[in-house]
């Protein structure tokens, strides 16, 4: 384990296979480790801090919009499950089943959640009664089950790591304002934490939840010029509230019915911080985000007062940056390579002559970049080092997606488009379903939304010709 | 919900049907909510904000003590759950099995983790190579599944919420040193936290976790008499590591077995602050632990300057202390029943005539004495009411628990005690399994554990007559 001298090229090179260069990535950074379990991941150590880190920043955020943590069952009894019909078929063909318990069969078997509306509903139809009760703005951190063929760690796995928020309001008009509100709490998470570019917008009536009156979502895009589908805000009408029989009474005294919403991002988002922002040399990790900022990394230390100087300097930015120091008798160039593949935004050098000249050397991750601080200015440089790279970080992934994302007029220009590049397509779009099945079908992409910010590149359908109703984002998607 | 005037007078006594009480509370006090999968419960906003708490806490102990965490998959392929012997025949009988996937059923059944030593020892044989991997010092917060007959909330439920440290070591001075320190761990928490005093000590062999060679505990007297095992910490040896085919190549370059350890708590700790603390109007939270520490109750609100003075103040405490203000239209009355029915240890009543008297009426929830304090003052009395609070809810817990703490030293003695009070009872023990199983069956009462505190009894086995080895705890237990 890790002690390997070949290290760097052990990794496939990203442009020449980015699927298998992710495969590596993710490895060798010590992010996973597969399990014996079909289609499941083992989070290691370095993958889990990443996620308890997006908990960490999310879950405070939520609570500041007046969101409550709450825990339901992981099973969902049959009859349940049923009780919506559009949920239903959309999630039946992809859940596990539990028929057994200890030696005895079950009288009604139950499903692991794939999602938890029926469990929230069911909750509701008992709690709610006087618009007092009003909204109730839930969350809950677990893990989902959905029976997929293929897998792929963090991006798509048969469990996986998620929030789902549940809410239930007096009226439209507050729910409305929810599902927009979280969805603006995601995206500025992903935005300023993950350094992610974002494409907001609504899915069409074919992509959205089963269940849904309106789907948002935000994409971003990766490396390779795919779409990541990074969360969704879901207005749910009040469909579930009709068949879970949640009323209320309302200050008019009449019985009405709620207004419901859910959202949810995932672990997938970890999948994207690695294909948005990796290199040939691993990960990059945005600094807001990384469980470790700073690598002190000795030169030479096994000259008197080079390791004391090290832990000196560890000490002192120990409050104001995650750091570690690698004292582990490896040689230096082998760290470097380390701390590249595990994506730690700076590392600073720091050896006899450096001591001498009374400074550290500071390396940026992103840019290789180095920049020669004086010890008794590090407190306030690692900041300022760290926010410029977040920016730029930010800034280079948009500037990718800017220079991948192209305009199509008829099916012919898409169809090129698709051929010669990967990347975002805006292209307008009659609404009907005929046109967004038959664009699927023909040229393996899929609508990825009707963005907010909308731009007329034509009048006409791209597919049908008839009169365009909206412009479409176009991609391949993970 | 909530609005009920009576609210107080609907919770059973205390000293008439504890376990009707503790079901009246943990409702009562919106905790929980009954689910309709049966044997799993909901966990409300203000029991999971608990959960949350102890969580919080333990996470930031264990990172102390070099921990990392980990996510295992939630499921474990039947052929992997039985390579150690003893560990499936202990869990076999109480596992859920997940025999189908969408609508095909699954070549290999998948069991629910009813506790995970098995994935990580599947994980550890796969990433443990050389001495220098070693120690792991592994946990993971998730829920487990065990398909129990009878359920009651926090207490005993088909899934709960806990963590589980699983460590792998290069001896096994080091790994039963680490299996101490984690006990340590839990019961500095337990005790400085929760203010629940407990017993610690080893469990006989019976009773050990099923694949352990040493199982240690700590055990809690509830208001009732009876034993609640709050958290174990297993020695493993080598058995799993044997089992699993777990080697590494020690600094010496010989090929050796590791030595491992488990080590758990579950949110039956709450069920535990429940029960020890609550009384006939509800829960009383140990000020560390509740998730809202100080109610600030307004009188005559209606009143100019009232609520303003009550605002200025949640402000003024709201860095040093978790507090919420009640401003809603409900009476003050009412706001103190529901206060104290959530156990909030520190209610502050303010007033026209307090604002007056420039001083606010802070209110013990344990106690309830009044204490008149300066609003001046405020500031700095808060925290030291909390510090006695805290230490006053442990010292009648333990006060408790040895007013009902006995001797015995003949099966008459026993029985006596048992028929006519509840409680802890020290008694002999040859070390017998035939005198453990007489014992439990003739009385109902368990081996709780063997104390590390030992006391000499009398010479003989209570139960055979021969010579006693050790003395041993014995209760009726949760």
């Amino acid at each position: 384990m890790g002690n390997d001298k070949n290290f760097v090229q052990e990794i496939t090179n990203r442009d020449v296979d980015f699927s298998q260069w992710y495969t590596d990535v993710v490895k060798k950074a010590e992010m996973v480790d597969y399990s014996p379990v079909r289609g499941c991941m083992i989070y290691r150590p370095y993958g889990y801090a990443l996620w308890e880190n997006i908990q960490g920043i999310l879950d405070k955020k939520f609570k500041e919009v007046g969101t409550e943590n709450v825990y339901m069952p992981m099973f969902i009894p049959e009859s349940l499950l049923q009780k919506e019909k559009d949920h239903i078929e959309g999630f039946a063909p992809e859940v596990a089943w539990v028929t057994h318990g200890g030696s005895e069969e079950l009288q009604e078997r139950l499903c692991i959640r794939p999602t938890s509306e029926t469990l929230f509903c069911d909750h509701y139809a008992r709690t709610v009664e006087s618009f007092r009760d009003l909204p109730k703005v839930y969350n809950q951190w677990c893990s989902v089950v959905r029976w997929e063929k293929t897998t792929r760690p963090f991006l798509r796995t048969a469990e996986f790591l998620w929030q789902e928020g549940h809410t239930i309001h007096r009226d439209e008009k507050d729910a409305r304002e929810k599902t927009m509100q979280m969805l603006e709490v995601y995206i500025d998470f992903v935005e300023n934490y993950l350094a992610m570019p974002v494409i907001k917008g609504q899915k069409t009536e074919k992509e959205k939840f089963a269940g849904a009156i309106n789907t948002y979502t935000f994409e971003c895009m990766m490396h390779d010029g795919k779409a990541l589908q990074s969360g969704t805000s879901h207005y749910l009408g009040t469909g579930f509230a009709e068949a879970f029989g949640i009323k209320f009474t309302d200050s008019d005294n009449k019985l009405k019915t709620p207004h419901q919403t859910s959202w949810g991002v995932s672990a997938r988002m970890i999948g994207g911080i690695i294909m948005v922002h990796g290199d040939d040399s691993g990960l990059i990790l945005p600094p807001m985000i990384a469980p470790v900022q700073v690598n002190i990394i000795p030169i030479m230390q096994h000259i008197d007062g080079v390791l004391d100087k090290a832990k000196e300097i560890q000490k002192e930015i120990r409050d104001i940056v995650r750091v570690k120091l690698d004292d582990s008798d490896n040689k230096p160039g082998w760290k470097f390579s380390q701390s590249e593949m595990k994506g730690i935004p700076l590392r600073i050098e720091i050896g006899p002559k450096d001591i001498e000249a009374g400074q550290v050397v500071v390396v940026r991750r992103d840019t290789r970049e180095k920049i020669f601080v004086p010890i008794s200015e590090i407190k306030s440089e690692l900041p300022r080092i760290m926010e410029t790279m977040q920016k730029d970080m930010y800034n280079r992934a948009l500037k990718h997606r800017e220079e991948n994302t192209y305009s199509a007029q008829t099916m012919e220009e898409l169809e090129n488009i698709m051929n010669t590049s990967q990347g975002f397509v805006k292209a307008m779009w009659c609404g009907g379903i005929e046109c967004e099945n038959k664009i699927k079908e023909n040229l393996g992409v899929t609508s990825r939304c009707i963005p907010f910010e909308q731009e007329k590149v034509s009048d006409k359908c791209i597919c049908c010709g008839n009169t365009a109703k909206e412009m479409v984002y176009w991609a391949k998607a993970y």
